[in-house]
């Protein structure tokens, strides 16, 4: 009997680039299944943006069927004049989870860097060492939204969705308005 | 011959509550449609309350194919812990927009007010008096995010798409990334 297959789509969100990538954890070992950026042109209209990476995310899901979805919790403390759109385009995305009946999975990036790295303060580089070396890529995938598209992936998978099976223990309203958790989070 | 009517959707979006006013102008006469609030429960999956009102939108814009959508700009100058959320609300609306092919404009909450009131520093009742003023209702929609819909779609109808007819002039890239104006704005 061969062990349980699980499929892990990561997500990070933007108006200009929507990286994701999807890897696959069977046992304990993780390996890519694609990974890829959604891009848009500056000086298309919003919605339209807006549109191409909800129907561009809908035709993956179609795809590859995910069975969990990881994406990064938003937070304003960077570039306020982009978190409007970001935030936008984030809700363009869990949106298509929501239709295709994937659960989806937020973390913050320290949570990331740590469940990736096992160091909560790791740079940017230790986390694209950490993606290729996990996933065994030869060589780093480009533009940095895939790789830490691909780092939120590997963050699920290895943080886990519920202790012992458990299915996601709740749901929090935080900081934002909201905020899912699982019971490692 | 009639005079050309055209059909505006107003939409003050939120996660919780996203009010909707649909208004029609013939010649220089307003005339109220239809309004409603799609409103989704706290501790319902936040992804599947983009769902209900991904699919709500897309339903009254399939019902009442308006001409043109007025959104409100997001700010986050009040309530930054509320603000990631209403941006991914609003996401999920314009997008609707784009796939119907509807031009989406948006203004500030002092450009609404100005063109509903002929004042920029109108209270919250003053605009509630001139919606019911304007559009001959006999009580005041509710809850106040109805209200606001029927005002960013009379400010539209009252600011006109384009001069003399023209469409909208430009796109600029703006505060928070986008900034879509026509030529009064």
């Amino acid at each position: 009997m061969e062990p349980a297959s699980k499929t892990y789509i990561g997500i990070d969100p933007g108006y200009a680039i929507t990286g994701y990538g999807i890897i696959s954890k069977v046992g304990n070992k993780l390996s890519v299944v694609d990974y890829g950026a959604i891009t848009t042109k500056a000086g298309v209209d919003f919605p339209q943006r807006l549109l191409t990476i909800n129907d561009t995310i809908r035709g993956i899901l179609d795809i590859y069927k995910p069975d969990y979805m990881s994406i990064e919790e938003l937070f304003l403390y960077r570039n306020t004049t982009t978190a409007i759109g970001t935030a936008q385009a984030r809700g363009v995305v869990i949106l298509e989870a929501a239709r295709a009946g994937i659960p989806v999975y937020e973390f913050t990036p320290a949570q990331v860097k740590l469940a990736v790295t096992g160091y909560g303060k790791a740079d940017k580089n230790q986390v694209s060492q950490m993606v290729m070396r996990l996933l065994n890529l030869k060589e780093m995938p480009k533009p940095d939204d895939v790789t830490d598209a691909l780092a939120m992936a590997i963050c699920l998978a290895n943080t886990g969705t519920g202790f012992a099976g458990k299915a996601v223990s709740g749901y929090q309203y935080g900081r934002y308005g909201y905020s899912k958790r699982n019971e490692f989070g």
